[in-house]
């Protein structure tokens, strides 16, 4: 596994990788332990702790079913003006569809961190993931407040990486540094998330779950701006499933000394690396999946088209299984783009699967079915994260809109893996 | 297998089944024959010949991108207000993404028809399904046409239904009769589809594609209107893949001497039961499907909603694993309503799974998860099409929209026909 590695390839100078996850920027703590919420007996609680006068800019899942931890978060942020200090997660539970008890239990544990951290009960946020409709067990969960609030460090975010984990094979988390100025400024990630993944997140709006922590003070409403373009940029232009859940969430930490305005930009490029990173390694780590499918959208009337079209593509579940079957089956990528609901001229269309290229001026290209084959194979039997990537390219017209999604192949193990989740 | 026993149980008085599909209408013949498009040696071409004076109504694909005949058939109806005689199918190739040969060739087969039969060459239509992005071999096309012509007869409706076929596991066809006024009324239909199945279709716009016969006549617009309709609650209410194809089409022929005006309220029922028996066979041989699903949601604003929501739950990669694993995890059904895009509230949803209520007023149900498991276990190990159904009823509020929408389960299969369909 070689998660730094592909990382560097992929960041932008003059930002390179560092050890350390989300407590990789000064004065982030974090920690996770086995509560015992899961019945796999791993790691199930994780809390990361922010430094005083910390903003955070949070983004939730648009879906009309919202987790109670979701309503619970979005509610404090805006109440708050975007202030909070920690965030707690449980994993096992979502308590998504849990009625009135599952908001009096996240307001329960948020309120038992608050205590033993000499908070507000308002500057604590919750996560949750796991099955739908059942309650968390409050008193596993509480008993487990006391080692994990004591074993909060500034090494434990690959502790709390771990204990956000689900159906996930590996953690994702990532972190970068940058001299803006003269200062060192670090970013850290780290996420979860591998079904029922299609985020479509708004301000103050997967299971997929992201966090972030930056050691560089930027005001609040700036802070969620940059978040929120990050975001479209990254979680919402990955799609697994095609199931956007009730509960996905991105919580972003800005903490320490203002920056300087002039390396906004640069920290915003750093930001953004960072949650394509997660959002990459999500899509990566899809339920089932053997390989990451990337599709760039060029030529289009604007970027949100562009990614729209690239998402639709990613989420077919026929494209899914023909790059899962190393098959050039590239017709049906231009029928997926075709229902996108993004007008373009079919008659413009090029299309390229990595070097290959399959349409011209609308029109079918001769091509070496065999070789492509063979290339996807290749690309997909690469090291983890880094080039076991397939690449699609999609030119569909002369305007300057571009976009990228990434999704994963759909294979047997995907089925395997959610015809029995529950039972 | 109990194909008619099965929509006799589903359409309403006063039409009762018999047997002759597409031809059982008087006047109506049709052919299918083995030109040797297809690799298997199956049966590739079916002509369906509506009789002098019919009135033809089309629903085609809204995809962006169409293929050569379904522009052809569209321009065709639009041209010439909804008159039409015959219809050549051929399967192998889907003849999309085929350039401007694509068109040429859809044009030289049209016009071999229509000499053969002594039509114009625009009163013949032509729908093509397989491949994406391959030229039809027009050399085997042609040669096949003198047979297929010549095996025209009133009781083709058969031969027909098996031509049109691809990755479909069963033909699908039924017809029915009533008497009204005193006059034997009778319509008849075939289909086609098992993957790339999420027919979005509007007038004069799968791959599915349907064929209907009626001698009865019904002037020109008024049958399209009634035909529209017929379309959105049957074949736009169901998906195997969430695939939208390039393809999609449905033609339906009216003739013979004009009905009352009386009747057409009786006729249009019997029309949406073909269209929809059609529809729920298609969902339930959806590539690698064991079971039916059938979403009714009610107590929405509006029907158009209700439909909408239905469908994404039917759509829903986790609700069809679920199912396949006979899993009552409802949590998912709820999660996809969520994202449906459509506003209800969830606090006070209530859901069923056949007989078990697992949701009242948007809070959990106790109920015997194992009892339940069984219940879907059950019900897909019945009869095919008839009683392998597998039924979720969600109410969303008080209101008086209501709509149904059907899709099948997602299994390994699925995954293996469709990782190497084409090399």
């Amino acid at each position: 596994m070689s998660t730094l590695s592909a990382l560097s390839a992929a960041i932008p100078a003059p930002w390179v990788a560092v050890d350390g996850g989300v407590t990789a920027p000064e004065g982030f703590r974090a920690a996770g332990v086995t509560a015992g919420l899961k019945a796999s007996g791993r790691p199930d609680l994780a809390l990361l702790l922010a430094p005083e006068g910390a903003v955070c800019a949070g983004s939730f899942t648009t879906s009309l079913v919202r987790a109670a931890c979701v309503e619970l978060c979005a509610g404090r942020l805006a109440a708050r003006g975007g202030r909070a200090r920690a965030v707690l997660t449980n994993s096992g539970q979502a308590n998504a569809c849990t009625g009135e008890r599952g908001l009096a239990d996240s307001l329960t544990a948020t309120e038992a961190v608050a205590k033993r951290l000499d908070l507000a009960a308002e500057e604590v946020l919750i996560c949750s993931t796991g099955v739908i409709g059942v309650p968390i067990p409050m008193d596993i969960l509480l008993a487990g407040l006391d080692p994990l609030v004591a074993g909060l460090s500034t090494t434990g975010g690959d502790a709390a990486a771990q204990a956000i984990l689900t159906t996930d094979l590996v953690d994702k988390q990532v972190a970068i540094e940058a001299s803006l100025g003269g200062r060192r400024v670090r970013i850290g990630g780290m996420a979860k998330g591998s079904g029922m993944i299609h985020p479509t997140m708004a301000p103050p709006q997967a299971t997929m779950l992201g966090y972030l922590s930056c050691d560089a003070g930027v005001p609040a409403k700036q802070w969620q701006a940059m978040v929120t373009r990050a975001v479209q940029r990254s979680f919402n232009a990955i799609t697994v499933d095609g199931d956007t859940s009730t509960n996905d969430t991105f919580v972003a930490f800005s903490a320490g000394d203002p920056l300087d305005p002039e390396h906004l930009g640069a920290l915003e490029q750093g930001l953004t690396a960072v949650a394509q990173h997660l959002a990459r390694a999500i899509a990566r780590d899809g339920e089932g999946a053997t390989c990451l499918i990337e599709v760039r959208v060029e030529g289009c009337r604007d970027d949100a088209g562009a990614r729209t079209i690239a998402r639709t593509v990613c989420g077919s579940s026929l494209v899914k299984c023909a790059v899962h079957g190393r098959d050039p089956n590239w017709g049906r990528i231009l029928a997926a783009a075709g229902r996108a609901g993004v007008l373009f001229n079919p008659g413009a269309v090029e299309l390229w699967l990595g070097p290959f290229q399959l349409m011209a001026a609308g029109q079918p290209l001769p091509f070496d079915r065999k070789a492509a084959s063979q290339y996807m194979a290749d690309r997909a039997a690469d090291a983890y994260l880094c080039a076991d990537t397939v690449p699609i390219r999609l030119v569909v017209g002369a305007e300057p809109g571009w976009g990228v999604a990434w999704g994963c192949d759909l294979s047997a193990q995907y089925v395997r893996i959610n015809a029995d989740y529950t039972t």
